[in-house]
């Protein structure tokens, strides 16, 4: 056969969904030696990666680690691990993630509910108060980041329901990690899964968790094994655990970008990191406006790392995204489902969270409309 | 909190059972510019890395990719794809891999029988006739060079025999692949998976995996959804496929890394491959008799790439591993299970198969003992 040839990747400005730009710093670490996943040089990196997520998940868990997946592993992880076949689970579903939610739930042989909301709007507490009312749940799920809409969805009210009812709180934080506040003990999270190649500025290929006492007693208490051998907490617990018990050969380089992506996170500090995305966020919708282009979503409920923008009447959509790839080397994302022609996804995030990639935009869209 | 220092991974020669030692050209893969999973320059990644991994397998299967996750992940799709509840299974038990195969396919609620044999010897086809006698099964399952005991399988009659009862053969590849003969197509392999970090030469962190026509015919006509929706290759050949549907974001840096491991290996050629891994291996075996260390599994059924040598009288097992760490920088393999103390593991895979390296852990080891 011919042998390909060496790859040559273009340098793009990654504004779409996701992956995001990688700092640099990361981009060294992948590179560096590979050791052995027992190796002690290699637990000791694994025990500070564990510190640094608690830190970027506001909590004292003492279970917080980083799936050997991308972010849908982590999602998988959280059902799996949590449902047993019959389990009553609520789901809130308003794009593309809610309602993978529901597959993987169902795939768990879970009986599952859903509360709904149109895409790009945010869900109701209201209505998750009515499910209550109507039944008990096990497991109430939702995205804090809609990627797919643009939605950041207010969780406090939300949380407090699914408490007074006893339940166990799943939180999607694939896109919000890092880029919004995502206070898991304060909120009451049970579970919460999220990934690397969003507001962490690595690439992707991991997925951090992390499970309250609650919702590790809950997987203590099941009645049938986890359906994912590779999924299940209580195996890969002893391995990232004092007890060091080898489960599978753990991602060494990846497990190396994800540390120093943390350190890069938290060097700059967590409120910074938020206010950063906040105010750059700011800064696009002021310039799309300047180009009559209108944010998609309601002020308040902007994600700031993931701006959902209207498609400006008689603009091309798939067009001015391949020519914002030939002209400009810049991705941004399309719409999906029902939002597909509708709305442009333009992701800042991580290290590409910054002023000037959102003039490099503005500039090309400019010159393309 | 404080955060972590830079890591600083040491120096190691990589001689256990994975990973491997990774060559240089593969790490610097990795820390090339991201680009997006449906960018079209990485569309054409795949595509090339698919080519090459048909050549790796000697397979004409279309579908041929590297699922985002370790071995184990590959495992798992297999079964989780072929298999469902109530699904008769035979699977070969005679290593830890066997050993994860029946728990993995009890898993998916498959009625499972086994074929065993003592840890360190291979499994004995005489065995799998008398299975076929009693009753038939969907799929037949063995691991062909098992990483916990150096045992090769041969899998010529084994093959004959499921597909005369017109099984399903999966075949677990994770450490002979690129170190010895995997010929898919010739025998008749139905899903065969591996792994990057042995002899390929890479990283861990992606699984590369392979199904027949008639495997996937089998995907097809399942009554049930697989139980994984991350791992389901129903929609995951979609992404792969021609149609580009999106389904998770694939580990963009890993798979440049492999694409170049697969380069490598094709540059050198695959006979050229195995043929290293033989004369390296056979180079270990004579420095070790040197040293009165036996091999622990019969001449011919010995895994080239991963060798089992008895640790010696009066050798304290732990604190030679130790000591080769910390004086000599050369990570080996501890036994496992009924092997623990028994033997040890040299893992001569990939970049790591060289005499240099034999040279290295054989003057190492005289110093030690």
């Amino acid at each position: 056969m011919e042998i390909a040839p060496k790859i040559n990747p273009p340098l793009r400005t990654l504004l779409g969904p996701g992956p995001s730009p990688v700092n640099p710093r990361v981009l060294q670490n992948l590179s560096l030696p590979v050791i052995g996943h027992l190796d002690p040089a290699f637990l000791k990196i694994m025990d500070e990666s564990m510190a640094m997520l608690r830190e970027l998940f506001q909590t004292k868990n003492r279970l917080a680690l980083p799936m050997s997946g991308t972010g849908t592993a982590g999602m998988e992880t959280c059902f799996v691990n949590l449902l047993e076949p019959g389990d009553p689970v609520l789901i809130g579903v308003n794009g593309v993630f809610g309602t993978r939610m529901v597959d993987v739930a169902q795939r768990c042989g879970a009986q599952v509910d859903t509360v709904e909301a149109e895409w790009g709007t945010a869900l109701d507490p209201a209505q998750f108060r009515v499910a209550f009312g109507k039944k008990s749940f096990k497991v109430v799920a939702v995205v804090h980041a809609e990627t797919s809409t643009g939605v950041l969805q207010p969780l406090d009210e939300i949380a407090r329901l699914v408490h007074e009812h006893d339940g166990l709180l799943l939180v999607d934080t694939v896109t919000s990690l890092g880029g919004a506040p995502v206070k898991v003990d304060e909120l009451g999270i049970d579970a919460c899964y999220s990934c690397t190649q969003k507001c962490l500025g690595c690439p992707p290929g991991l997925s951090p968790v992390t499970f309250s006492e609650r919702a590790i007693e809950a997987v203590r208490k099941r009645k049938t094994k986890v359906q994912s051998w590779y999924l299940d907490l209580s195996m890969i617990e002893k391995y990232w655990g004092s007890e060091r018990v080898y489960h599978h050969t753990a991602p060494i380089s990846m497990n190396y970008a994800l540390h120093e992506a943390l350190r890069v996170v938290l060097e700059e500090g967590l409120e910074a990191s938020w206010r950063r995305h906040r105010q750059v966020h700011e800064v696009l919708i002021r310039e799309m406006r300047k180009l009559e282009i209108e944010p998609a979503v309601t002020e308040s409920i902007r994600a700031p790392m993931i701006n959902a923008i209207r498609i400006p009447e008689g603009a091309d959509d798939a067009k001015v995204r391949q020519r914002l790839y030939d002209d400009f080397n810049i991705e941004i994302g399309a719409g999906l489902g029902p939002l597909k022609g509708k709305i442009w996804r333009v992701g800042l995030m991580g290290h590409g969270a910054r002023v000037e990639n959102v003039e490099l935009l503005a500039n090309a869209l400019k010159r393309l409309m």
